[in-house]
Protein backbone atom coordinates (compact mmCIF):
# COMPACT_ATOMS: atom_id res chain seq x y z
CA UNK A 1 0.00 0.00 0.00
CA UNK A 2 1.12 3.48 -0.87
CA UNK A 3 2.49 6.11 1.92
CA UNK A 4 1.87 9.49 2.18
CA UNK A 5 3.68 12.11 4.43
CA UNK A 6 3.06 15.83 4.53
CA UNK A 7 5.19 18.63 5.54
CA UNK A 8 2.93 21.61 6.75
CA UNK A 9 5.82 25.18 6.44
CA UNK A 10 5.04 28.29 8.07
CA UNK A 11 5.59 29.93 11.48
CA UNK A 12 2.14 30.62 12.00
CA UNK A 13 1.30 27.00 13.06
CA UNK A 14 4.23 27.06 15.53
CA UNK A 15 3.65 30.19 16.73
CA UNK A 16 -0.20 29.02 17.97
CA UNK A 17 -1.74 31.76 16.10
CA UNK A 18 -3.16 29.51 13.44
CA UNK A 19 -4.45 25.99 13.96
CA UNK A 20 -3.35 24.20 10.87
CA UNK A 21 -6.72 22.91 9.15
CA UNK A 22 -5.12 21.53 5.90
CA UNK A 23 -3.66 18.58 7.31
CA UNK A 24 -7.06 17.11 8.81
CA UNK A 25 -8.54 17.56 5.06
CA UNK A 26 -5.39 16.01 3.10
CA UNK A 27 -5.36 13.16 5.62
CA UNK A 28 -9.19 12.08 5.00
CA UNK A 29 -8.78 13.06 1.15
CA UNK A 30 -5.79 10.06 1.07
CA UNK A 31 -7.15 7.67 3.44
CA UNK A 32 -10.12 7.78 0.18
CA UNK A 33 -7.57 7.29 -2.04
CA UNK A 34 -5.79 4.32 -0.32
CA UNK A 35 -2.74 6.18 0.17
CA UNK A 36 -2.70 6.95 3.83
CA UNK A 37 -0.99 9.44 5.51
CA UNK A 38 1.67 7.70 7.90
CA UNK A 39 3.59 10.53 9.10
CA UNK A 40 3.15 14.41 8.92
CA UNK A 41 5.95 17.12 9.86
CA UNK A 42 5.55 20.71 10.87
CA UNK A 43 8.88 23.21 10.15
CA UNK A 44 9.10 26.79 10.39
CA UNK A 45 9.71 29.59 7.60
CA UNK A 46 13.62 28.19 7.70
CA UNK A 47 15.70 27.21 4.67
CA UNK A 48 17.47 24.51 6.85
CA UNK A 49 14.74 23.30 8.35
CA UNK A 50 12.36 22.70 4.97
CA UNK A 51 15.29 21.05 3.24
CA UNK A 52 16.20 18.61 5.85
CA UNK A 53 12.79 17.33 6.58
CA UNK A 54 11.88 17.46 3.04
CA UNK A 55 14.56 14.98 2.24
CA UNK A 56 13.91 12.88 5.48
CA UNK A 57 10.44 12.78 3.97
CA UNK A 58 10.40 11.98 0.09
CA UNK A 59 13.33 8.85 0.67
CA UNK A 60 11.03 7.66 3.34
CA UNK A 61 7.41 7.57 1.71
CA UNK A 62 5.93 7.27 -1.49
CA UNK A 63 4.76 10.55 -1.78
CA UNK A 64 5.29 13.61 0.08
CA UNK A 65 2.18 16.64 0.23
CA UNK A 66 3.43 20.48 1.06
CA UNK A 67 1.51 22.70 2.04
CA UNK A 68 2.52 26.71 2.97
CA UNK A 69 5.39 28.89 1.84
CA UNK A 70 4.68 29.68 -1.61
CA UNK A 71 3.37 33.56 -2.01
CA UNK A 72 4.66 36.35 -2.78
CA UNK A 73 6.34 37.82 0.22
CA UNK A 74 9.71 37.25 2.11
CA UNK A 75 9.18 34.59 4.01
CA UNK A 76 8.01 32.44 1.21
CA UNK A 77 10.92 30.68 0.69
CA UNK A 78 9.18 26.62 -0.20
CA UNK A 79 9.85 26.80 -3.73
CA UNK A 80 13.87 27.17 -3.12
CA UNK A 81 14.42 25.09 -0.32
CA UNK A 82 12.41 22.04 -3.18
CA UNK A 83 14.90 22.89 -5.48
CA UNK A 84 17.87 22.71 -2.98
CA UNK A 85 16.75 19.48 -1.75
CA UNK A 86 16.35 18.27 -5.01
CA UNK A 87 19.69 19.97 -6.32
CA UNK A 88 18.38 21.84 -8.86
CA UNK A 89 18.01 25.25 -9.82
CA UNK A 90 15.22 27.86 -9.98
CA UNK A 91 14.03 30.65 -11.56
CA UNK A 92 10.74 32.66 -13.19
CA UNK A 93 9.38 30.14 -16.21
CA UNK A 94 7.61 31.23 -18.74
CA UNK A 95 4.41 28.71 -18.16
CA UNK A 96 4.08 29.95 -14.66
CA UNK A 97 4.52 33.78 -15.98
CA UNK A 98 2.00 33.29 -18.19
CA UNK A 99 -0.74 31.84 -16.04
CA UNK A 100 -0.29 34.89 -13.50
CA UNK A 101 -0.60 36.89 -16.29
CA UNK A 102 -3.75 35.68 -17.27
CA UNK A 103 -5.02 36.13 -13.78
CA UNK A 104 -3.86 39.63 -13.03
CA UNK A 105 -4.94 41.14 -16.34
CA UNK A 106 -2.93 44.13 -16.36
CA UNK A 107 0.34 43.41 -16.51
CA UNK A 108 1.30 46.56 -14.16
CA UNK A 109 0.03 44.42 -11.49
CA UNK A 110 2.35 41.58 -12.12
CA UNK A 111 4.74 43.15 -9.71
CA UNK A 112 8.54 41.65 -9.11
CA UNK A 113 6.71 40.21 -5.86
CA UNK A 114 4.29 38.81 -7.51
CA UNK A 115 6.66 37.32 -10.27
CA UNK A 116 8.29 35.56 -6.95
CA UNK A 117 5.14 33.01 -7.48
CA UNK A 118 6.48 31.92 -11.30
CA UNK A 119 9.56 30.64 -9.70
CA UNK A 120 9.42 27.07 -10.25
CA UNK A 121 12.63 24.22 -9.77
CA UNK A 122 14.01 23.28 -13.25
CA UNK A 123 12.13 19.84 -13.97
CA UNK A 124 9.08 20.11 -12.02
CA UNK A 125 5.34 20.18 -13.49
CA UNK A 126 2.78 22.95 -12.84
CA UNK A 127 -0.88 22.20 -10.17
CA UNK A 128 -3.44 24.19 -11.07
CA UNK A 129 -4.69 27.03 -8.74
CA UNK A 130 -8.51 27.75 -9.83
CA UNK A 131 -8.81 30.52 -6.71
CA UNK A 132 -5.93 32.58 -6.55
CA UNK A 133 -3.75 32.06 -9.84
CA UNK A 134 -0.54 31.48 -8.52
CA UNK A 135 0.61 27.78 -9.32
CA UNK A 136 1.81 24.55 -7.40
CA UNK A 137 4.20 22.42 -8.58
CA UNK A 138 4.99 18.95 -8.80
CA UNK A 139 8.89 17.19 -8.69
CA UNK A 140 10.11 13.67 -7.95
CA UNK A 141 7.41 12.42 -5.77
CA UNK A 142 6.93 15.79 -4.09
CA UNK A 143 3.72 17.87 -4.31
CA UNK A 144 4.03 21.55 -3.22
CA UNK A 145 0.82 23.54 -2.26
CA UNK A 146 -0.45 26.45 -1.34
CA UNK A 147 -1.05 26.79 2.50
CA UNK A 148 -4.33 29.27 2.21
CA UNK A 149 -6.79 26.23 2.88
CA UNK A 150 -9.25 26.96 0.04
CA UNK A 151 -6.41 26.91 -2.39
CA UNK A 152 -4.86 23.54 -0.52
CA UNK A 153 -8.10 21.71 -0.85
CA UNK A 154 -8.36 23.02 -4.60
CA UNK A 155 -4.80 21.70 -5.49
CA UNK A 156 -5.11 18.71 -3.37
CA UNK A 157 -8.33 17.67 -5.71
CA UNK A 158 -6.49 18.20 -9.23
CA UNK A 159 -3.49 16.42 -7.54
CA UNK A 160 -5.17 12.87 -6.44
CA UNK A 161 -6.15 11.97 -9.42
CA UNK A 162 -2.40 11.47 -10.21
CA UNK A 163 -1.38 9.59 -7.53
CA UNK A 164 -0.90 6.40 -7.08
CA UNK A 165 -2.98 4.89 -4.68
CA UNK A 166 -4.59 1.65 -3.42
CA UNK A 167 -8.42 1.25 -2.57
CA UNK A 168 -9.41 3.16 0.26
CA UNK A 169 -9.89 2.48 3.52
CA UNK A 170 -12.51 1.64 4.78
CA UNK A 171 -13.44 1.81 8.57
CA UNK A 172 -16.29 1.67 11.31
CA UNK A 173 -16.51 3.78 14.41
CA UNK A 174 -18.11 3.05 17.34
CA UNK A 175 -19.17 4.98 20.49
CA UNK A 176 -18.76 2.95 23.75
CA UNK A 177 -19.97 4.27 27.37
CA UNK A 178 -17.12 2.52 28.75
CA UNK A 179 -13.97 2.93 30.58
CA UNK A 180 -10.96 1.74 28.35
CA UNK A 181 -9.64 0.04 31.28
CA UNK A 182 -12.95 -2.25 31.16
CA UNK A 183 -12.92 -2.65 26.97
CA UNK A 184 -9.17 -2.95 26.96
CA UNK A 185 -8.56 -6.96 27.36
CA UNK A 186 -11.84 -7.94 25.02
CA UNK A 187 -10.62 -5.46 22.16
CA UNK A 188 -6.87 -6.72 22.83
CA UNK A 189 -8.14 -10.58 21.81
CA UNK A 190 -9.85 -9.35 19.24
CA UNK A 191 -6.65 -6.95 17.29
CA UNK A 192 -5.19 -10.33 17.89
CA UNK A 193 -7.91 -12.24 16.12
CA UNK A 194 -7.63 -9.94 13.52
CA UNK A 195 -4.08 -9.01 12.40
CA UNK A 196 -4.98 -7.80 9.04
CA UNK A 197 -6.98 -4.80 10.08
CA UNK A 198 -6.27 -2.16 12.58
CA UNK A 199 -8.10 -1.07 15.86
CA UNK A 200 -7.86 1.82 17.82
CA UNK A 201 -9.37 3.27 20.94
CA UNK A 202 -9.68 6.48 21.85
CA UNK A 203 -10.99 7.88 25.25
CA UNK A 204 -13.26 10.79 25.52
CA UNK A 205 -14.43 13.13 28.90
CA UNK A 206 -17.17 15.41 27.69
CA UNK A 207 -19.82 17.26 29.87
CA UNK A 208 -22.37 14.01 29.09
CA UNK A 209 -19.91 11.46 30.30
CA UNK A 210 -16.89 9.60 29.08
CA UNK A 211 -15.87 6.57 27.42
CA UNK A 212 -13.93 5.87 23.99
CA UNK A 213 -14.51 5.31 20.29
CA UNK A 214 -13.41 1.89 18.90
CA UNK A 215 -12.51 1.93 15.41
CA UNK A 216 -11.67 -0.65 13.08
CA UNK A 217 -9.84 0.11 9.76
CA UNK A 218 -9.29 -2.34 6.36
CA UNK A 219 -9.08 -1.83 2.50
CA UNK A 220 -11.00 -5.15 3.00
CA UNK A 221 -15.04 -4.65 3.19
CA UNK A 222 -15.73 -8.71 4.00
CA UNK A 223 -12.82 -7.63 6.89
CA UNK A 224 -14.40 -4.86 8.01
CA UNK A 225 -17.88 -6.68 8.17
CA UNK A 226 -16.45 -9.70 10.07
CA UNK A 227 -14.10 -6.75 12.35
CA UNK A 228 -17.75 -4.95 13.16
CA UNK A 229 -19.49 -8.49 14.27
CA UNK A 230 -16.38 -9.23 16.35
CA UNK A 231 -16.99 -5.98 18.08
CA UNK A 232 -20.62 -5.67 17.97
CA UNK A 233 -20.89 -8.81 19.76
CA UNK A 234 -17.83 -7.37 22.72
CA UNK A 235 -19.99 -4.63 23.48
CA UNK A 236 -23.24 -6.94 23.88
CA UNK A 237 -21.27 -9.07 26.03
CA UNK A 238 -20.04 -6.10 28.37
CA UNK A 239 -23.90 -4.77 28.20
CA UNK A 240 -23.17 -1.81 26.77
CA UNK A 241 -25.03 0.23 23.96
CA UNK A 242 -22.02 1.58 21.30
CA UNK A 243 -23.55 3.28 18.13
CA UNK A 244 -22.30 3.33 15.28
CA UNK A 245 -20.59 6.98 14.01
CA UNK A 246 -20.99 8.07 10.66
CA UNK B 1 16.27 30.87 23.12
CA UNK B 2 15.02 27.45 24.31
CA UNK B 3 13.46 24.95 21.47
CA UNK B 4 10.85 22.97 21.73
CA UNK B 5 9.41 20.16 19.56
CA UNK B 6 6.28 18.26 19.17
CA UNK B 7 5.53 14.82 18.70
CA UNK B 8 1.77 13.66 18.72
CA UNK B 9 1.24 10.15 18.14
CA UNK B 10 -1.69 8.20 16.83
CA UNK B 11 -3.53 6.79 14.07
CA UNK B 12 -6.34 8.66 14.68
CA UNK B 13 -4.94 11.79 13.31
CA UNK B 14 -2.75 10.32 10.23
CA UNK B 15 -6.41 8.78 9.00
CA UNK B 16 -8.58 11.96 9.57
CA UNK B 17 -10.71 11.06 11.94
CA UNK B 18 -9.83 13.31 14.63
CA UNK B 19 -8.07 16.86 14.17
CA UNK B 20 -5.11 17.63 16.44
CA UNK B 21 -6.23 19.74 19.14
CA UNK B 22 -3.46 19.79 21.43
CA UNK B 23 -0.41 21.19 19.01
CA UNK B 24 -2.27 24.60 18.72
CA UNK B 25 -3.07 24.58 22.85
CA UNK B 26 0.79 23.50 23.71
CA UNK B 27 2.28 26.09 20.41
CA UNK B 28 0.64 28.97 21.98
CA UNK B 29 1.70 27.88 25.54
CA UNK B 30 5.77 27.48 24.63
CA UNK B 31 4.97 30.81 22.98
CA UNK B 32 4.08 32.54 26.49
CA UNK B 33 6.55 30.76 28.24
CA UNK B 34 9.57 31.80 25.74
CA UNK B 35 10.18 27.69 25.01
CA UNK B 36 8.75 28.08 21.46
CA UNK B 37 7.79 25.07 18.55
CA UNK B 38 9.75 24.94 16.23
CA UNK B 39 8.87 21.35 15.16
CA UNK B 40 6.24 18.69 15.43
CA UNK B 41 5.87 15.38 14.28
CA UNK B 42 2.55 13.34 13.82
CA UNK B 43 3.26 9.03 13.83
CA UNK B 44 1.07 6.37 13.84
CA UNK B 45 1.14 4.19 16.43
CA UNK B 46 3.93 2.24 14.90
CA UNK B 47 6.89 1.47 17.90
CA UNK B 48 9.65 1.61 14.88
CA UNK B 49 8.68 5.55 13.94
CA UNK B 50 7.88 6.27 17.57
CA UNK B 51 11.40 5.52 18.76
CA UNK B 52 13.07 7.08 15.15
CA UNK B 53 11.23 10.50 15.73
CA UNK B 54 11.42 10.84 19.59
CA UNK B 55 15.52 10.12 19.04
CA UNK B 56 15.53 12.67 16.35
CA UNK B 57 13.79 15.31 17.95
CA UNK B 58 15.19 14.80 21.53
CA UNK B 59 18.70 15.10 20.13
CA UNK B 60 17.49 18.80 17.93
CA UNK B 61 15.63 20.02 20.32
CA UNK B 62 15.86 21.78 24.34
CA UNK B 63 12.56 19.99 25.02
CA UNK B 64 9.93 17.11 23.41
CA UNK B 65 6.24 16.62 24.38
CA UNK B 66 4.61 14.25 23.50
CA UNK B 67 0.98 13.33 23.36
CA UNK B 68 -0.75 10.45 22.76
CA UNK B 69 -0.51 6.97 23.46
CA UNK B 70 -0.47 6.30 27.68
CA UNK B 71 -3.43 4.54 27.88
CA UNK B 72 -4.91 1.05 28.61
CA UNK B 73 -5.45 -0.64 25.40
CA UNK B 74 -3.22 -2.63 23.15
CA UNK B 75 -2.70 0.21 20.44
CA UNK B 76 -1.22 2.40 23.51
CA UNK B 77 1.95 1.66 22.91
CA UNK B 78 4.27 4.63 24.02
CA UNK B 79 5.74 4.52 27.14
CA UNK B 80 7.69 1.54 25.84
CA UNK B 81 8.78 3.13 22.43
CA UNK B 82 10.02 5.84 25.03
CA UNK B 83 12.27 3.44 27.08
CA UNK B 84 13.17 1.84 24.01
CA UNK B 85 14.38 5.50 22.58
CA UNK B 86 16.09 6.01 25.84
CA UNK B 87 17.41 1.77 26.39
CA UNK B 88 15.81 1.51 29.59
CA UNK B 89 13.94 -1.08 30.74
CA UNK B 90 10.19 -0.55 31.73
CA UNK B 91 7.73 -1.56 33.65
CA UNK B 92 4.70 -1.15 36.84
CA UNK B 93 6.60 1.19 38.92
CA UNK B 94 4.94 1.45 42.97
CA UNK B 95 4.64 5.03 42.71
CA UNK B 96 2.42 5.08 39.84
CA UNK B 97 0.29 2.21 41.18
CA UNK B 98 -0.45 3.83 44.10
CA UNK B 99 -1.73 6.78 41.98
CA UNK B 100 -4.25 4.65 40.45
CA UNK B 101 -4.97 2.55 43.44
CA UNK B 102 -6.19 5.66 44.75
CA UNK B 103 -7.89 7.08 41.69
CA UNK B 104 -9.89 3.62 41.29
CA UNK B 105 -10.43 3.45 44.70
CA UNK B 106 -11.75 -0.31 44.63
CA UNK B 107 -8.45 -2.82 44.10
CA UNK B 108 -10.94 -4.29 42.06
CA UNK B 109 -11.12 -2.18 39.34
CA UNK B 110 -7.25 -1.85 39.01
CA UNK B 111 -7.11 -4.49 35.93
CA UNK B 112 -4.36 -5.75 33.97
CA UNK B 113 -5.13 -3.17 31.61
CA UNK B 114 -5.34 -0.86 34.01
CA UNK B 115 -2.34 -1.77 35.44
CA UNK B 116 -0.50 -0.92 32.23
CA UNK B 117 -1.06 2.59 33.01
CA UNK B 118 1.64 2.45 35.82
CA UNK B 119 4.51 1.04 33.20
CA UNK B 120 6.94 3.64 33.44
CA UNK B 121 10.49 3.86 32.15
CA UNK B 122 13.10 3.70 34.46
CA UNK B 123 14.91 6.95 35.50
CA UNK B 124 11.58 8.75 34.48
CA UNK B 125 10.04 11.12 36.93
CA UNK B 126 5.58 11.21 37.07
CA UNK B 127 3.47 13.90 35.67
CA UNK B 128 0.66 14.76 38.01
CA UNK B 129 -2.82 13.59 36.28
CA UNK B 130 -5.50 15.59 37.79
CA UNK B 131 -8.53 14.89 35.35
CA UNK B 132 -8.10 10.68 34.77
CA UNK B 133 -5.46 9.43 37.12
CA UNK B 134 -3.44 7.92 34.91
CA UNK B 135 0.14 9.96 34.97
CA UNK B 136 2.21 11.02 32.54
CA UNK B 137 6.01 10.86 33.04
CA UNK B 138 9.23 12.70 32.13
CA UNK B 139 12.66 11.32 31.16
CA UNK B 140 15.67 13.25 29.58
CA UNK B 141 14.37 16.21 27.62
CA UNK B 142 11.26 14.40 27.02
CA UNK B 143 7.82 14.92 28.42
CA UNK B 144 5.09 12.20 28.25
CA UNK B 145 1.44 12.88 28.05
CA UNK B 146 -1.60 11.77 27.26
CA UNK B 147 -3.52 12.65 24.22
CA UNK B 148 -7.31 13.14 25.43
CA UNK B 149 -6.90 17.17 25.19
CA UNK B 150 -8.31 17.78 28.99
CA UNK B 151 -5.57 15.71 30.44
CA UNK B 152 -3.26 17.30 27.91
CA UNK B 153 -4.01 20.23 29.09
CA UNK B 154 -3.86 19.97 32.59
CA UNK B 155 -0.39 17.74 32.02
CA UNK B 156 1.08 20.65 30.56
CA UNK B 157 0.39 23.26 33.03
CA UNK B 158 1.48 21.13 35.87
CA UNK B 159 4.88 20.44 33.42
CA UNK B 160 5.41 24.01 32.25
CA UNK B 161 6.66 25.98 35.14
CA UNK B 162 9.86 22.96 35.00
CA UNK B 163 10.99 24.24 31.30
CA UNK B 164 13.59 26.39 31.61
CA UNK B 165 12.41 28.99 28.91
CA UNK B 166 13.23 32.38 28.17
CA UNK B 167 10.72 35.48 27.85
CA UNK B 168 7.78 35.00 26.25
CA UNK B 169 7.69 36.03 22.50
CA UNK B 170 5.43 38.83 21.69
CA UNK B 171 3.45 39.78 19.00
CA UNK B 172 1.40 42.20 16.84
CA UNK B 173 -0.90 40.91 14.50
CA UNK B 174 -2.72 43.20 11.40
CA UNK B 175 -5.80 42.62 9.30
CA UNK B 176 -4.64 44.11 5.87
CA UNK B 177 -7.56 44.50 3.33
CA UNK B 178 -4.55 44.40 1.02
CA UNK B 179 -3.33 41.88 -1.57
CA UNK B 180 0.20 40.00 -0.66
CA UNK B 181 1.22 40.89 -4.06
CA UNK B 182 1.07 44.51 -3.05
CA UNK B 183 2.52 44.27 0.51
CA UNK B 184 5.36 42.11 0.02
CA UNK B 185 7.86 44.45 -1.13
CA UNK B 186 7.28 47.33 1.32
CA UNK B 187 7.24 44.34 4.13
CA UNK B 188 10.45 42.88 2.97
CA UNK B 189 12.02 46.00 3.29
CA UNK B 190 10.72 46.76 6.98
CA UNK B 191 11.67 42.96 7.49
CA UNK B 192 14.96 43.46 6.07
CA UNK B 193 15.77 46.73 8.35
CA UNK B 194 14.46 44.56 11.95
CA UNK B 195 16.82 41.83 11.40
CA UNK B 196 16.08 40.94 15.18
CA UNK B 197 12.09 40.30 14.59
CA UNK B 198 10.34 37.79 13.17
CA UNK B 199 7.97 38.47 9.80
CA UNK B 200 5.21 36.73 8.92
CA UNK B 201 2.13 37.94 6.56
CA UNK B 202 -0.47 35.04 6.23
CA UNK B 203 -3.24 35.53 3.11
CA UNK B 204 -6.53 34.77 3.75
CA UNK B 205 -9.31 34.56 1.09
CA UNK B 206 -12.97 34.87 3.20
CA UNK B 207 -16.50 35.37 1.71
CA UNK B 208 -16.24 38.99 2.68
CA UNK B 209 -13.02 39.49 0.71
CA UNK B 210 -9.26 38.87 0.84
CA UNK B 211 -6.25 40.38 2.43
CA UNK B 212 -2.86 39.23 4.84
CA UNK B 213 -2.35 38.89 8.24
CA UNK B 214 0.83 40.96 9.03
CA UNK B 215 2.67 39.81 12.03
CA UNK B 216 5.60 40.76 14.13
CA UNK B 217 7.20 38.40 16.95
CA UNK B 218 10.26 39.21 18.94
CA UNK B 219 10.39 38.74 22.93
CA UNK B 220 11.35 42.81 22.82
CA UNK B 221 8.70 44.80 24.08
CA UNK B 222 10.60 48.14 22.99
CA UNK B 223 11.22 46.21 19.53
CA UNK B 224 8.13 45.12 18.72
CA UNK B 225 6.54 48.87 19.29
CA UNK B 226 9.27 50.05 17.10
CA UNK B 227 8.41 47.10 14.45
CA UNK B 228 4.35 47.99 14.73
CA UNK B 229 5.52 51.57 14.18
CA UNK B 230 7.20 50.84 10.89
CA UNK B 231 4.27 48.54 10.35
CA UNK B 232 1.80 50.93 10.60
CA UNK B 233 3.42 53.71 8.68
CA UNK B 234 3.48 51.23 5.94
CA UNK B 235 -0.06 50.72 5.97
CA UNK B 236 -0.74 54.38 5.98
CA UNK B 237 1.54 54.79 2.76
CA UNK B 238 -0.57 52.10 1.04
CA UNK B 239 -3.72 53.80 1.97
CA UNK B 240 -4.99 50.87 3.95
CA UNK B 241 -6.77 50.06 6.66
CA UNK B 242 -5.21 47.68 8.81
CA UNK B 243 -6.58 47.16 12.31
CA UNK B 244 -4.49 45.23 14.76
CA UNK B 245 -6.28 42.03 15.89
CA UNK B 246 -6.16 40.83 19.65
Amino acid sequence: MAGSAMLAIGDELLSGRTRDANMHHLAQRLTEAGAPLVEARLVADDHDAIVAALNALRRAHDNVFTSGGIGPTHDDITADAVAAAFGVSIGVRDDARAILERHYGDPAKLTEARLRMARIPDGAALIENPVSGAPGFHIGNVWVMAGVPAVFQAMVASVLPQIEGGPPILSASFRAPVAEGDLAAPLGEIAGAFADVSFGSYPYHHATGFGARVVARTPDPDRLAAATAALTAMFDRLGVEAPEEP
